[in-house]
């Protein structure tokens, strides 16, 4: 934490602070400039609120040092953490490839797209049960018996599955049926969710809000793990930006920011991202190219009646051509499905 | 609902579309132009799952036409509405002024600030119990306790009260002290508690989120009337930009088009927005020329000590001042303060 | 100018900054925090590549602590600067309205509009003789031609006028016919351009870039103010976000911050912001009492058949309205009309 | 080109707009839905002044069904284009590496990093004489002296040479001694620079604007065009969002989104969009597996004293090893060095 004081700051003003952060059981050290004095605060910043030294007389900004995540942050914890999931890992050198609709939509659909993603080498189902929309007339989700048709698809294939989340009510069902919970970009701060998360014991896929700086995505992420669960994976699922070409911009250098910054493993979304299935394939390759963990893919039996994001699904035979051209790109990158 | 066809569209690919439409109960209107053939598509598009038509062949572009929400619409409700709280009305000629601290922090600091607060001609007492904070180490709030206080200020100030919530453990307590809830910004599209907040009975503050478009946040205030719950009041508290100089950018042009798109009250928050309370009075006043129908202001006794957010804090002394600028702004909106 | 060091720095790193920083003729300052050390740089940065400094072993992030810009800079300026054209003054206490069609189409439709603003209470006829246009098939502007009736219409009205420049044939031209000219959004950026705004000896409007920091916004005015041109008046004229309920997002808080960080007079345009007449007047009343200097609104003889940007104009009738509407905001905001 | 008129419009409101656009020359196509009516118009857009319609009585919205640009659009030019620039050729199956510092310092430096990107594979040497800098008092280049350096490598090399330019001045000195020209970010809408770069004859790279969508830039593309030359480049370099963890965040799914709207090729510039060199390799490997024709890196031999953008540039040995790790991603491409 370091603390610049206006140009010509009086010294009462400068001793003001300096008071005020001793006060707190810190210590302060001084930097006088030609131009600028700066107050550097060593000690624990826990003790301090120091947002509100901007209101001190004199004072021009203040600056923070270092990030207010511990447990996410590689500088505390330097070696790349592994998930378990169902039979699956991720993170290390295995590729993820989680597949399937962005929403469950009955029993027969589900088999029939759990069977096709398997087939194509995919280890993880995806498939939403409770469908947070825009509208409140938009299809919501088949809840509970949403994840019971995950439970069988399970059995039936031997896939790991993962279901997004939106309530405590949720968790306590999706604990009962799935091996991962995910929280979506739209409940990224939704704190209790996080906390529930947390205590939830299964492993969780933190989707980056819409408009969430990798800082702050590492802050949710942190919340979690607080309550006593390592078991954090991260997704990057686009960014809003300007552009309207694509549903979002896919922040694709998020990785590597990440893999700099976090331990936690780390899965890309070329489907909600782009919006529009012809994207996915290139963007697919990209993320394995800039050094994910894994994907996340949405396919349908047939997308022209998805009741959820179909025009970004792709069909049996489109994933299984990506799965195909996807393979030597992971080899490059020194991973292998699974 | 449009459907623009690709220049040199197969014939084939027209009825293909036309057929889905009208076999989902629909009437089509085709439009044949030099470059492009357009579908126009008359009847109750709830029928359809519309975003699909996007993944037929040769299908261009999908353009909607008539908005999604309908009870926050002004188009189908063209009077503005009055929200009445506590011994106040929000709405019609009133400019409603919610004042108070971020957080409240103890019994004594919230009475002193609703005492300084009513005299300055606040009506309506803000104080969060319930903080959503970007970490987990920052102060989360005093919770029930924190409501217990509004409860007792309100009862020796005659003051209405708003408190933000987060869960619906929180809007459970809030009913019992409370005149008023909040969603915050980062639970906007929380749908879960938009609903839980529609059948509370209590009038809804629901907060722009960082990145909301309006159309997004007239669908967020839809889905809490469609709980048959009327009393929402729309809060305008800065979005997300590239522009670092100020903590977000209110974005004030949402005040005229929210009052035309919408018949629900508009209230502008400048201290989140800002995050510096020197920038709190230009742009209360600027809000008020506007149009909007009220403020929510941040009040501390001392804001070098605030537990939240004290940067954007006003002093005693400078919301008295603020309130005695505002007054002839107000007279000249044709508002009386109350 | 801070370096932070990463935790657990080596001790030759920190070495290493340290002697780059001394043999560039500049003194250090250290602070060993718990966890990092910081280099304060004290003396003349420029110079010293300090940017490069992130490319150093074991650096984390190097923080400016003073802005580039000097000329422009209220810190060493603290007197407002007001600007004379023709015989109008921007700034202190005058409320500056400039008022025109925003492309010039001949003569007659020139001082038809000329009069009318004028009769309104404009003290400046603006008006497009060079018109920057996304496609290239657009309406390009008069020119020269353009020029010569603006000059008419002055000698005819006793109004000032400014254009539009966007090369330095059109900055030539513009001196022999106009009183001040103007530099667009998408040339913000055009330092060549700049410059030669700077050496015209014309008073110089400068507009925000579409996605200018306010900081990039003050270099850009710096560039004009150090070829020898002090008389600099900025506009705000929105700024790109995700939103699209307006054409671009008016960000009035940039008034405040402006009126502390430079001594520059600012004029708010509502007309290109919105890019809608019916937003026009809540947001030009809403500029007036934020703090702006003056405003720059479109007028013309008839909106429907304007050549460029029709739908932001007002009709002479609805801006004889606003201007009637104005003047107590005006007033109150303690400025004069002129 | 769509009319979409409010719920409710009169009779004699769409009777205005029909006549209009019949006055026009072209024809209507009315299409009466149950909430709303919809106007479709026929024929040559460019007769009529389309925006302004939104000006008309009842007239909810106004649609643009095909885009305004024609010479850069796939649909009317499906072929991709390949440019020669040198001994090179950009686009088809060739992967384009154009490396090089960012400014050209002295004639020593820029032989040595000329032979040094040769060796490793590069067939560009970029190379900046005239610098855009945000700060009027940073570096701004050697200007002439500068092309003449890269004239005198090439001669050595065998390199086909890309410099930026800036101004009309810029291009007839580029014209001399390069074989290629490039329009930066900051200058993508200096429309006057895109028509004399069009007439230069010269091929012409040309960078996307900080918030510029992709329609606008194949809108500035077709400027170039349309002055006769057909030879454009585009290279994606990041857009400006609230990210800060990256210089800029760089939109990836441009490629394919171009890949699909136009025919001229595609290069992507990691360095630039990151801004810290230790992202540059993940992402350019990235940009291959998206599909671009070719990336842009910069080298410097001695990144720590770069007199420009430092922090992003690639030593000797950091570019050769990026070189040697693309090979196979280029070659998964279909897409061979030179």
């Amino acid at each position: 934490m370091i603390i610049v004081m206006k140009p010509g700051a009086a010294s009462q003003s400068i001793d003001a602070v300096v008071s005020f952060v001793k006060n707190s059981g810190l210590q302060t050290h001084l930097s006088q400039g030609e131009e600028v004095t700066i107050i550097g605060i060593v000690g624990d910043k826990s003790k301090l609120p120091t947002d509100n030294l901007v209101s001190f007389k004199d004072v021009d900004r203040v600056v923070a040092v270092t990030e207010s995540y511990k447990l996410a942050n590689k500088k505390f914890h330097p070696e790349a953490t592994t998930v378990k999931a169902g039979n699956t890992i991720i993170g290390s050198d295995t590729m993820t490839i989680m597949a399937g609709p962005c929403a469950v939509e009955s029993e027969e659909q589900l088999m029939l797209i759990a069977q096709a993603v398997k087939k194509a080498g995919a280890t993880f189902l995806r498939g939403g049960a409770y469908k947070p929309r825009t509208s409140p007339y938009s299809f919501q989700g088949l809840e509970t018996e949403g994840l019971r048709y995950m439970q069988q698809a399970a059995k039936e294939t031997g896939l790991a599955t993962i279901c997004e989340v939106v309530s405590q009510e949720a968790i306590e069902s999706a604990v009962k049926y799935v091996d991962m919970i995910q929280i979506g970009a739209r409940n990224m701060q939704n704190f209790i969710l996080l906390k529930e998360a947390g205590r939830s014991g299964l492993p969780v896929l933190l989707k980056r809000g819409l408009c969430a700086t990798i800082d702050e995505w590492l802050n949710a992420a942190e919340y979690i793990i607080a309550e006593g669960n390592p078991n954090v994976v991260l997704c990057e699922r686009g960014i809003r930006t300007f552009e309207t070409a694509t549903r979002n911009t896919l922040d694709l250098s998020a990785v590597p920011v990440l893999k700099e910054k976090t331990h936690l493993p780390i899965i890309v979304d070329p489907s909600h991202s782009t919006g529009a299935y012809k994207y996915v394939s290139p963007m697919a390759k990209a993320a394995v190219a800039a050094g994910t963990d894994g994907l996340m893919i949405e396919v349908h039996d047939n997308p022209s009646c998805a009741l959820s994001d179909g025009p970004q699904s792709l069909t049996f035979e489109k994933f299984h051509k990506l799965m195909d051209e996807l393979a030597p790109f992971c080899e490059l990158a020194g991973r292998r499905l699974g």
